[in-house]
């Protein structure tokens, strides 16, 4: 179901205002979430949108506070993201930051009390367009198995890293588990057998079955080395804003409970010439491949690309996501004429 | 060949005195390749101190320096390190940017001009030891090829990180290749062939033959996703410090020529309580291990395990390694009674 870029995002801020959203607010997430599904990443998209809604109305997110900020230390800012809107949160302590860091070099902004930040892609390109480096991390619900453990203990606790590049940023974005828990539940949905390795069941047994995943846990990608990755980032991003850990983490997948997971941010000022960085991304792309037909990537090369082609087709929105968004609407029950 | 650890030490100590290295600057390197030796990663140990006394012989090591300290902004240091003894200027500059961060909150370390800094757990540790928090990366010569591509022009980029926690800080040190390329050279030197998919061949063919390999490619570890990783890191440390990428970086496995790889230290005061994150390390290292012979590991434990045997029972070093090691002494020639 195509809809015109523009539909999806008045159709969007329409259902936040009337959710009690500030304009400005509304804006940044709806900006989140449209380039998300931009990029082809829908997981990341309007299918967050409702439960934003809903955790309005259950009062785990403030539609209003752009977080509350303090500085500890001239380079390091503190935020109590209030519960308000992840993306809202986050890009408000990042343009502090990158402002900051244009004087001190680097900042960092240790962010606790927030909402789901979205996809973090974007962070880093729009950092990385102003010139500056940034590294992101933020965690999640533990949804990935220790290597060598039987249940989930470890979120899936994405890195970000974005560098000034030619002729656009650098921007490598990833979760440290195999797959996004969202693949496992697509595989349920159309009840198909998982690959092998993906997952666990709730016993911790090794499964194929992708409804027996959905209450087990997934595999952290590349074996023993990706779990130490996923579990050094959640014990870090846990060290630098003091949020839960493990099990213990709530609040990023239902309508109910608070989140207190944590986002850091670190925004640094490059030494070294773009011209640089750029020459060696070109020899990367232009090296050549295995296979002639797959040219060598760069990370963040393909959501461009896709990113083009969805700006001007229109966005494939599921139409069941689509006729929840617009049943959240003001004028729902009045004069909808659906897409 | 078990070589007690009070010998190593001063007879590597010996060996670096005698190329013309000062007294501190020997007993920091000594320092980080005896640990190394003891906890198990003997491509990180003794196996190098012949080539710093060739480099230093070659001029492309300096064994007085302790690098060229430059504070950009309060929390951002530059450092040229002169072509320095490695470990050297990288614990100069992590001293110096360790006690800023104490005032500033978090301080960054842009390193240039250093040659091979070894074992980067070390780091991880004394830092996490004295209460903070510490993201480091490294480059190194090409060795990875891109994720579908054919020739290496990816570094093997470790990354590192250490957290404070009790009984000892968490330390997370891994480089971003599947398997390191000295494992490769072992696999050539027993005649043994590769596992599948490891390496390529010089012409970017899959090989299993370890000596083609070493001519050839190593595999990112965990696929596409290893492969962005370890670009970022090189890309990130580019960026941050100028120094070179991909096929350009030489001297960090030679005796003749200049190093132009780069390091990047951050350092950062935790917010959260050390019982929060020591307590989560519990709950994993006890979690329900898949097979009960191997319980579930976190990143570190290890190799302090293995530490603990081998501080008591000696080094146990290749004789060729140790021979070639007394040969450099200055005591060589005359009166040395070998181990």
């Amino acid at each position: 179901m195509l809809i015109p870029v523009d539909d999806v995002r008045s159709t969007a801020t329409d259902v936040l205002l009337h959710a009690g959203v500030s304009q400005p607010n509304a804006e940044i997430l709806v900006r989140s979430l449209v380039e998300a599904e931009l990029r082809g990443f829908p997981s990341h998209g309007l299918l967050r949108l409702p439960r934003v809604v809903e955790r309005i109305h259950n009062k785990v997110t403030d539609g209003t506070t752009t977080g509350r900020h303090t500085w500890t230390t001239d380079a390091y800012l503190s935020v109590d993201g209030e519960r308000g809107i992840g993306p809202v949160v986050a890009q408000h302590a990042l343009t502090a930051i990158s402002e900051r860091a244009r004087s001190t070099g680097i900042a960092l902004a240790s962010i606790a009390n927030n909402n789901h930040i979205g996809m973090l892609a974007l962070y880093a390109e729009d950092i990385a367009r102003t010139g500056q480096v940034i590294i992101g991390f933020t965690t999640s619900e533990a949804l990935v198995h220790p290597w060598g453990g039987r249940k989930a203990m470890v979120g899936t606790n994405p890195v970000m890293i974005g560098v000034p590049a030619q002729p656009h940023p650098f921007v490598m974005d990833m979760a440290t588990s195999l797959v996004a828990m969202g693949k496992i539940h697509d595989y349920a949905h159309r009840g198909e057998a998982l690959p092998d390795r993906w997952a666990l069941d709730a016993d911790g047994n090794p499964t194929r079955d992708a409804e027996a995943a959905k209450a087990g846990a997934i595999a952290p990608f590349g074996g023993a080395k990706g779990y130490a990755l996923g579990l050094a980032f959640e014990v870090l991003v846990a060290s630098l804003t003091g949020t839960a850990t493990g099990r213990d983490v709530a609040g990023t997948l239902d309508s109910t409970q608070p989140c207190n997971k944590g986002d850091v941010f670190i925004v640094a000022e490059p030494t070294g010439p773009v011209e640089a960085i750029s020459h060696y991304l070109k020899d990367i792309r232009e090296t050549e491949p295995s296979d002639p037909a797959h040219p060598v990537l760069v990370p963040g090369d393909r959501a461009l690309h896709t990113r083009e082609a969805a700006a001007a087709n229109g966005i494939d929105v599921a139409p069941d996501v689509w006729k929840r968004i617009l049943s959240l609407t003001a004028c729902h029950g009045r004069s909808v004429v659906a897409g």
